[in-house]
């Protein structure tokens, strides 16, 4: 499940005004419309991006277009949804408010839009997951040796990018130390499936933490860091929009895990109690089994034919409020972060509501 | 099937001398050994990769040391052999050969090597290799989706590892572009296995040209330059190395596709005319297909039933020879590469020596 999941119902917010018509939304005083500020940052990012995927061979180049939502299989135009940009939309944001050149906040966006849906690809196949945003996913469309080869594609791509920018070195110590941190945490999470519910090879809580930050946090840590790196901004405007990121990122895994035991099908696209089902280790569960109650609800997690009533219990223990309260101190974080760095003032306004429409339903 | 099975039963040529002892093999006047050479190599690379590979997550670690040939799955030590390491001595040697630091060498190697081992555990995902040097491939033996978590951990770490040398954007430039063709080339590899044997959509010999250049040619190219890129060498000296790689590399690949078909397969470890059932479009039969007696073959070939007679009839027809001579002629290419290069003594020497030992199969 993804992260962008989390607002996946939110209502659309009013109107656009003639002041967001014309581009940036949000002037002094007044709310940035997040459908306007990711729609913005689509349209710049999309041309360097489409540019970049053109220069694919054109098999992997359609691989490539259909994981973006921009064609069916085949090449035909597309009436499904793409994703929502939120990682490009933290990278062009990041930059601006960084005050760093625009060029450098595109490039980021590419390249870490570019290595977002590599490792969607990849994920997809390692978790046998056959859907991806309401499709089949890119192996069960293609097969999947395709799929490992545009994975590889894009990921390629992404450091071509990278390596062609002004300040790219830099730019690729960040994003790799951040993809060093997502193999890592792709591997617990494979490794954690095959683990018990109790005893010594129980997963702790804190590992499930460590596995959220590398699986989750690190790439959004870079995507709204990379700009400013690129860009040559100081040292510590790059650690803080890292941060923001990063602590972003681990709240919208909470809150991912969250709606994968309690949300609602018809929003959600998966079955009810998913997760539970899948066996997952998630925040709530290991909270849970960490209560009182944990004895109980181990013996009914083993048994695997109620997931219901576990839902019950996990939510009786407490782990859906602590998980939610974990949540939300992470989104704390982020406002920390974000009240530290020195914002040119339209991008602030603009993040802001951003950060807030992603994280309404969690809050 | 490898570049590297061209060797794969040379004898070892004469006994250590005293000089050879002392490190370098070959000083004025006096042949190298190559498999001294080799050694060589492996033994400067060794630490570096070896720090490497232990930065990743333990079970990923595992997965690449398994696939480095350094240990059995469970991390026991294993007296399976690794590969020869050409990759690896062609960076060390072209640098060398350079007159650049050797440090930038050791790196451009290390990163070389994390590249090529990648490229084979993806590969053997999309060929369905079940074997690699004799022993069940990655994903036969932890599984296709950590297979290819393991290749993404360590195509991040060859990025990580350029991204800290000095000279390492110009080196991710170089490794990039090598690994744009290295995905185009597999990607047509991929495409002509379902393309028919005759006809409008029949693979022409000029598009397998282009392919092994490709998935084969490029990466040796990188492999023989990147050390000069990262140690700031003249462009002249960089274009003349990545040619020299790249040439060897399509000999290699030609010369691999003579023994897929006529290669005893106690030597190749794979079935007699084992190309020939698997339908494979290589040179000798692309070739030959375009030859008078080309009808006949192709009407042998679509029936699929009799490969030895379909292996003599590509030899009558002259795929056989055409293919050796046109490899013949990119291995004097590589010695024209050669010539004009500045050379350090020692490192030509040594090169030259390698160069001939690994094509001693072919010319």
């Amino acid at each position: 499940m993804t992260a962008s999941s989390i607002a996946a119902e939110a209502p659309r917010q009013g109107t656009a005004t003639h002041a967001e018509r014309q581009g940036r939304t949000g002037g002094p005083g007044q709310p940035a419309d997040p459908h306007r500020t990711l729609e913005r940052c689509r349209a710049l990012v999309r041309p360097a991006l489409a540019e970049a995927v053109g220069r694919l061979h054109p098999w992997v180049g359609e691989m490539a277009a259909y994981a973006f939502g921009w064609c069916e299989v085949g090449g035909a135009p597309t009436v499904a949804p793409g994703g929502k940009g939120v990682r490009q939309a933290l990278a062009v944001l990041g930059a601006e408010a960084a005050g760093v050149p625009g060029g450098a906040g595109v490039a980021a966006a590419v390249a870490v839009e570019l290595v977002h849906t590599f490792s969607l690809l990849h994920d997809d196949i390692m978790d046998g997951d056959a859907d991806r945003r309401r499709r089949p996913a890119v192996w069960k469309a293609y097969g999947t040796g395709p799929a490992v080869l545009a994975g590889d594609a894009l990921f390629a791509l992404a450091v071509e990018t990278l390596a062609g920018q002004p300040g790219g070195a830099a730019g690729m110590r960040a994003l790799s130390a951040a993809l060093g941190d997502l193999v890592r945490g792709q591997a617990d999470d494979l490794l954690f499936t095959a683990r018990p519910w109790t005893g010594q090879e129980r997963v702790l809580p804190d590992e499930y933490r460590a596995m959220a930050e590398h699986k989750t946090g690190a790439l959004l840590g870079c995507a709204a860091a990379l700009g400013a790196v690129l860009g040559g901004a100081a040292p510590e405007t790059v650690t803080a929009l890292d941060r923001m990121g990063r602590h972003l990122g681990i709240a919208f895994q909470i809150a991912d895990d969250v709606l994968g035991i309690w949300g609602d099908p018809r929003v959600t696209g998966k079955p009810v109690h998913g997760d539970l089902r899948e066996r997952k280790k998630t925040l709530p569960v290991l909270i849970a089994l960490d209560s009182p109650l944990g004895g109980r609800l181990a013996t009914l997690l083993e048994s695997g034919d109620a997931p219901d009533a576990a839902a019950e219990l996990i939510e009786r223990a407490g782990g859906r409020s602590a998980a939610m309260a974990e949540a939300r101190s992470h989104l704390a974080a982020v406002e920390t972060a974000l009240a530290g760095l020195p914002w040119e003032a339209g991008a602030a306004g603009e993040l802001r509501s951003l950060l807030g429409f992603l994280v309404r339903r969690d809050s």
